[in-house]
């Protein structure tokens, strides 16, 4: 693996790697203090993520490596008036790896192609967040000694959740996975979801209540609702309610299931939920730096390229989302990619028309 | 000491251990290359405090630390939209200490509830702020030998000043200390400190002048008096030149007198005093960032809590101190302590009603 | 060298001596890593420059030394309300090299008169930025053996260019240089630098047009033509396209030639140009790093001096530059100096009346 895209650009060997080398480090820190010594991480964050932003800064500075980089748009604005290329061309100059977080869908995939160096999707808009997902497979396999075999309840808005997304597509390069989705039927998964589950033999079963799944999970994934999601706003006042964990609902819960969130929350798991042993979302943010600590070790450590290849000048976009980051990049080449039969865009994975 | 909320949390011989580690820095930095190595810390500031954050950083990094956080309002709105307790839980995870200055008093007491690791209060607000102290002793101890027996001389506004009260009870764990204190009628030290200062039989003269009482002095500490805090505008045009000390006023004070500030200083202190030799205050700056790696080199080498105990759940505010923690972190538990046989927060020491 | 303001403050030996450091940094990173162990470098950045920024953080972070400061307006307000004098005093006090970047011509020169470790200037203003200067050198040196000897074309906007009048300044200290300043008649160079050439020996050719003279050059340095600063707007466009640099015009160009470009560009060279190998500009921002670490490893470990000598205290700046740190400041010394018979501001260089 040269850059971190995508999730799915891991292939099952490389994902077993990965996580062996994040369990070794949690299992002796001491032996990585040296890891990245000498070497520099840039960290872009074109939009604010404080918790990606940490986690990712932690996990380079536990390796003996090094951070600069931006935190915020308004830092970032001085980066304006250039084009992603130069920037990157630039930060890639300075740079062993560079992580990068934006709200334009497919710009850490453009960045790749001009890098010197690495490069690791922190977030693209509402495309991926690789990372996001090695920390939940890295929690559920160091706290239930793999992920072969779970059951797992997803709950929560099932529709829009980039998280849960990403996490049933990464699923499908285990096996034996069992999914409850547990969700107001106007937030049900989308059609293509349930499609790519069918495909992949992945068996689910869709719920609108999450008290009467509850005992059969071995895993239970946590999602904020936001109230803006409803057409109608009395439905998400009735529905609510429902989908909040309490003690009292964790009752009936396996003594062993783990409870997970990407965080922040706002009032979906109450208070009282925190001190149970099977509130796990503290340590999944924990488990996230040791993942993102293999990660680097791997990438930062890569030769650097002193040449790139010539990459072919784009004319204009054969995109149409209007998010995609060759909406704004003109100089982007045209790439093409074919996924289940269907064109789409290389960059955001839109289907072209 | 777990954390450092308080000054008055630490005992005179845990002091006297903290100053001895800052004087055998100061004495050979060199072997404090690697004392943090390997160690994170995180430094949250919810408000901008340049001087204070500068002086934590460096700290942490000539021990071998490393550091990473926010340093504004602005960026920390990042960190916002969940509770302080959710955002405490997500740092300690990644950091081994954490310094945080907020404008809300009682919020790294409310921190040091759920932190996995050691808590340094950088300043919570008009409340306390410990390593201002730290600093302040251990420039009187490293140039004078010793903070026992000082005649320390305290100019400008008394009334007001969180440095100033914090430096007066601080004082109460060492011997013969006697005070000047220097200001105008209208911004005389507040009864309660009278009480303190007499209860812990600590001698104190009165006065409205600087260039009388300046023969006697071994320190003399200046603030800053704002115009704001006069009553009568004209008051203050009266009295604002008496208060300033200038090379001339210099002239009668003993050849080893401090003259100490807290920084910033706007005008109290006229530039033409900067070469004086007794003049301590940007020494006083420095001395305060050895102290703090005094400070840094014991609490980041703690061991982590991997489980903190169960808090108790509040369910309303017993403060009524509007700028207490209390007020917006709702969840806090309701935590009374006695002082002087009242009833006070625990949080911000207001006194229950 | 204790300090950096100004490219001329080197000597010829000390720049070979520089350049030779770089070159073996860039020969064997390795035997760095430890050049700038347990040193600290403040990074004040009074208005924001991400690529100059990065540089010098990256440069010191690679010789395994760390980084404090601020780097946009908003976080430095937080510094504001204390004359520059305290902010440095108290800086230095922390840090081992203090690097600045600011609006006002001639602040790093009125900071070294106070601070206790070395300052390098990264940008004062319209005034001086000595480091763009060494990483241009540098990328000459490495890539074509030499700057003595070249024939340099400059390109663009001759006449605003801070860039390019520090760069022919600066190469007055080398032999037999040849210059084809190339601009439109508007934008020319200003007479007292045709003069500065003239007094050095320096031989030069002024033309309109680029496509005439690339066959001579050895390097070609382009510059961005702002369409402000043409009294006709009509005259910009007629004007633009000759200015531009595509892969067209580089097929006449010597094999060996360098493009070079202060970066950022807008549009003043073709996106085509970047994979010819003689594109230069990216190593070019690469080797400004270098240039900077070999800086840094010498300055950072220069030893602290604890008390700096008093500086006379002035009453009224003499300087009448509007833009100088003189205006702002007022205790500044009224420090004069002589540059070819004229009285001018020591600070800002401006002439006095």
């Amino acid at each position: 693996m040269r850059h971190l895209i995508d999730f799915g650009d891991l292939s099952r060997q490389e994902w077993d790697e990965l996580y062996a080398r994040a369990s070794g480090i949690m299992d002796d820190q001491g032996k990585y203090l040296d890891t990245c010594r000498g070497k520099v991480m840039a960290s872009l964050f074109y939009e604010p993520s404080t918790r990606t932003n940490f986690s990712f800064q932690t996990a380079m500075l536990r390796l003996g490596g090094t951070v600069f980089g931006f935190a915020d748009p308004s830092s970032s604005s001085a980066a304006k008036g250039e084009s992603l290329k130069d920037t990157i061309k630039m930060v890639s100059g300075y740079a062993d790896v560079v992580v990068m977080r934006t709200p334009w869908e497919g710009a850490a995939k453009a960045a790749s192609l001009y890098s010197n160096v690495p490069v690791v999707n922190a977030g693209d808009g509402g495309h991926m967040h690789p990372t996001q997902t090695t920390a939940d497979l890295t929690t559920m396999t160091r706290l239930l000694g793999g992920v072969d075999g779970l059951a797992v309840g997803l709950c929560g808005d099932l529709k829009n959740g980039r998280t849960v997304h990403s996490l049933i597509k990464a699923m499908a390069k285990f096996e034996n996975i069992r999914f409850f989705l547990i969700s107001p039927r106007e937030l049900a998964v989308p059609g293509y979801m349930r499609a790519f589950m069918r495909e992949n033999d992945m068996r689910f079963t869709e719920v609108t209540g999450l008290e009467a799944v509850i005992p059969q999970l071995d895993v239970l994934y946590m999602t904020r609702i936001q109230r803006e999601r409803f057409v109608d706003p009395l439905e998400y006042e009735r529905n609510k309610g429902i989908y909040v964990l309490t003690r009292r609902k964790l009752e009936r819960a396996k003594e062993k299931m783990l409870v997970m969130h990407p965080l922040p929350r706002v009032d979906e798991i109450a208070v009282d939920v925190d001190d149970d042993p099977r509130a796990a979302y503290f340590q999944q943010a924990r488990y996230g730096m040791f993942a993102r600590m293999a990660l680097l070790a791997d990438l930062a450590n890569q030769p650097r390229l002193e040449r790139t290849e010539a990459v072919e000048i784009g004319r204009a976009p054969v995109c149409r989302n209007p998010r995609c980051i060759t909406q704004t990049e003109d100089y982007l080449p045209p790439l093409v990619k074919k996924t289940g039969g269907v064109e789409c865009c290389a960059f955001c994975d839109a289907a072209l028309e």
